[in-house]
């Protein structure tokens, strides 16, 4: 059995004894039941994810994953293809927006070049796990082999075993210029949805390139013919290296039953491919922002997962889930530190 | 000129220009133009609050104001009135919902005695600036006098003056049993919307106790005839000390260019009881989330303010208020310390 194949097969649907043995403790709580909402949802299922009653949180860490898209070379983005290794050297140097999001959430920030086409010439601090130098145009043909996808994949398990902890919680993030046009693909590719309905305009572009943009999925959805019920086939054929991590991180955490905050539009697409894989990943995920990507809504619509951050984000590299890290943390603490009924002389509610 | 009025004075609207250059320094920063969303928009406004181009958040507080209420006898609550000095009580051994969130994003709590009918004895913590001992039945005739209200007013506007520090940012937070009924009365007062549409099930009542909330509310508006052009009437017929309190402490912030977060339904009410005194006051706002009680949205839409947590909170004490600026503090760090283009060599968008 290959890596993959056995990290598949150890994801484990949560207990819902755990769960509502989390919300007994919940209900002792002085508050008004339910009062806490979605923090309390957060604590119930750090507590099922984890199998641990008492849990906390003791280390997080977002995995910014990134890669180059041969895609670029169709106008499809607003940014040119060498922003991608220009912002990992920012990611290094502590100055990009996960890198303040994650400092301000106490978030440690792994970078991943899984794709990039540049040589970092082992640069100080990246994690080296490249398994091509950029996709291959998805108009023309496939983005990677199926054996890279494989790799892609099998990368983000690795990393998830290396950093896999007691009380650990993942993030995911990416960074790579043109990146939306493959996961737009992925998204209508397991949705079925029109292409018009799951593109949006990335980091800007107008009009004319959002036109573009769609007539450039749909012919690599015509010429590559991904099938939907091969998940590997997907994410080979019109994906990306990055979201290949991504997805590969989130099933590698899912395995060793570590809850993982999926940051924006191609987080999603990677948990997408992950889940297509395995539904019952789902019950690891948190769905942390809602992005202003048309596209999100329709994948998260589809995992039945829904996102608390309404920010009008559209960044990516994980920002978002740098947030939504934070406030599943605070649903842990909430369930840990409140005092009872019982422990603070409060009297409960009317019978 | 009483402290109220001179308070009220000096509120200014913020200038445009300071939002303006805002915005260049956040255009420089090596991320797509807005693509940070409302981080941004905190980060401006922050500024132009503040009047500081590089500020950072020093100190912040949240200011959880407790005061009973004489409609507790009506039965519109789930929880019995002695709920209100227990969970005192509890705020001042750390052990509440506020104390927690709180806590996880480094805010001090400041809790305060306004109007709790409790002798708390001089308790260690607690801010003394009880006006009465619970406001009086408003179902029957008046919650408070003039002079009381005004009173709760100036309490709140002291306590600015006593917090105020350059980069301080303030929450609201408020404790008392019944309070949901005051604050809908508050909000049908000023908004002319029905009582059904302002009303909601506060702590967790069922429909029979909802059905008689709705009449008490009714009742506490044809008794006492609130006038909607004088709000300072509205706080003393149908409000509460408490609420006096938030909306004197947010008098105070505008005064002296210190941004406050508003935290749900009850500090919303002061709000608005702060905004119909001084429009201008929204300028220095953050409305944190979205409560369950369906008034709030009355009341934020009044205002002009859209909430940014999505987390289906219904506790109050300050509990968004807490989430929210964490969140503002997030934007403000975004300005700060995001490299820019220029410094990172990242190319900017293509022209």
């Amino acid at each position: 059995m290959t890596l993959l194949e056995s990290a598949l097969k150890e994801i484990k649907p949560v207990d819902p004894a755990l769960l509502a043995k989390a919300q007994e403790r919940l209900d002792m709580l002085t508050k008004p039941k339910d009062s806490l909402g979605r923090l309390e949802e957060f604590a119930r299922r750090f507590v099922a994810i984890t199998g641990n009653t008492r849990p906390t949180v003791e280390k997080k860490v977002i995995f910014t994953f990134a890669g180059d898209h041969g895609v670029a070379e169709e106008g499809v983005s607003a940014f040119p293809k060498e922003v991608t290794p220009q912002m990992v050297l920012n990611f290094l140097r502590g100055g990009a927006g996960i890198n303040v999001l994650s400092r301000h959430a106490g978030i440690e920030v792994a970078v991943v070049d899984i794709g990039v086409d540049f040589d970092f010439n082992g640069a100080k601090g990246l994690i080296h796990k490249k398994v091509l130098r950029g996709t291959r145009n998805i108009r023309k043909g496939p983005a990677m082999t199926r054996d890279e996808a494989v790799k892609c994949l099998e990368a983000g398990i690795n990393l998830a075993a290396e950093y896999a902890a007691d009380g650990a919680i993942f993030g995911t993030g990416d960074m790579g210029i043109a990146n939306t046009t493959p996961s737009s693909a992925i998204c209508a590719a397991f949705s079925g949805a029109s292409v018009e309905d799951v593109t949006g305009r990335g980091t800007g572009i107008d009009d004319a390139r959002l036109k573009n943009k769609i007539n450039v999925i749909k012919d690599a959805l015509s010429v590559n013919k991904p099938n939907s019920n091969d998940p590997i086939d997907v994410l080979a054929k019109v994906g990306g290296a990055e979201i290949g991590g991504i997805a590969g991180l989130i099933i590698g955490a899912a395995s060793r039953r570590i809850p993982v905050v999926v940051d924006g539009f191609i987080s999603t697409a990677g948990a997408l491919v992950a889940y297509e894989m395995n539904p019952v990943i789902r019950d690891y995920l948190f769905a942390a922002h809602n992005s202003v990507e048309k596209g999100h809504k329709v994948m998260l619509e589809r995992m039945n997962l829904r996102p608390f951050v309404d920010l009008d984000l559209r960044l990516g590299e994980g920002t978002g889930a740098a947030i939504g890290i934070s406030l599943v943390e605070a649903g842990v603490k909430v369930y840990n530190e409140m005092a009872t009924f019982g422990d603070a002389g409060v009297s409960e509610k009317d019978k």
